[in-house]
């Protein structure tokens, strides 16, 4: 509860549904999970434009579809989801990114360009907007480089996967990067950017997936 | 751990990736999360079949278009999923249920049929595979009415949501039903069925939802 007596809010940022094309599902309901288990509200969000592309999660192969990423959002925010150019971050408390390859080519151009790439401008605005007010911010997988992105040169303190898993590529953008297992989440008290490597381990357990995220929504809600 | 000192196994039943056309992702990502911290290998299987329908998930109008059960439940279980004819009783020690409007839908007609639809033959087969090894079958939310279809007669004890959502056609079908709250779950311990309401609750929360499938799954595991 803030001094207000009023639930905490988080916003979580959503860009679809899938590991491979989209936001990492267990990823976005272990965020959600650990957020309701706090008694944080959330409220998700997504772009109202289509994914880079739809992947077949089975095969791995691309399908010839389109996919908008508000509305396959909505599959794991139960239809309440709203569009990323609406988010204010004076109404919330925190931000949540969580990961899947999505965010690296959906909200960003990481997965093909790396250190060189953008991130779409909403959410930049966003989480300078976060950092800006001294709001944390917690990301999940390969979400931190989103935020890595964002935030150039300010020798944030980050965890991606084990080293080489585009620890190099954040370290090009001005920042540190700690490795950590994927029960476990690091946390930059300074900048409030708390970071969980989760299926950045490609052979984590998902009970560790979900630990490492709820310490990290924790040491989130706790900076909030 | 069993007698041999292995692992315990769950097969995991999923019909494609949200709550309006496949498996409700929450309760799905909760069921193997909570198998997952009890120590129990899963195994996800879906129909290689259409989905009944695409619905949009944000307005809940239908899509023009089709997806294939196996391939979007494939977003849940990261690839590792198997065609559901492949399923042999003799290889697991028990069988989960997610729910979902798919469940209802595109494993059974009970959401046009009631009492009178029938469910999927390859999922019929194996509920009472299961049921005549006496192994122990969980199902949560609208999925208990899969168990029911498959198991006329049976004079189970169901729970799905408040009376009224779709009790009378359980007990139509020869079964009892026990209302439960959202982090709840019901125990028929002699014919061995664990059920929870979960989001047959409209207005559960997460955590309830968590807390609920989190029992079930401990109660199922149980009685493995």
């Amino acid at each position: 509860m803030n001094t207000a007596g009023t639930a905490k809010k988080a916003a979580v940022i959503l860009c679809g549904s899938g590991f491979k094309d989209g936001s990492e599902i267990r990823e976005s309901v272990a965020t959600l999970w650990a957020l309701s288990s706090l008694g944080i509200e959330s409220q998700c969000f997504a772009p109202d434009a289509d994914q880079a592309d739809v992947i077949n999660c089975l095969s791995g192969e691309p399908m010839n579809e389109k996919r908008n990423m508000l509305v396959e959002s909505a599959r794991i925010a139960r239809g309440k989801v709203l569009p990323l150019h609406k988010l204010i971050a004076a109404d919330f408390d925190m931000l949540l990114l969580p990961g899947g390859f999505g965010a690296a080519k959906n909200l960003c151009t990481f997965a093909t360009e790396g250190a060189g790439g953008t991130v779409i401008p909403d959410l930049r605005r966003a989480i300078e907007s976060f950092f800006n007010a001294r709001k944390p911010i917690g990301a999940i997988c390969i979400a931190p480089v989103l935020v890595a992105m964002s935030l150039p040169g300010k020798n944030l303190d980050l965890t991606l996967g084990p080293r080489g898993s585009g620890t190099h590529e954040v370290e090009k953008l001005g920042h540190r990067t700690t490795v950590r297992r994927p029960d476990e989440c690091n946390v930059d008290i300074p900048n409030r950017i708390v970071t969980a490597p989760a299926y950045m381990h490609g052979d984590a357990k998902l009970r560790e997936v979900f630990e490492g995220i709820r310490k990290a929504v924790e040491e989130t809600v706790r900076l909030a």
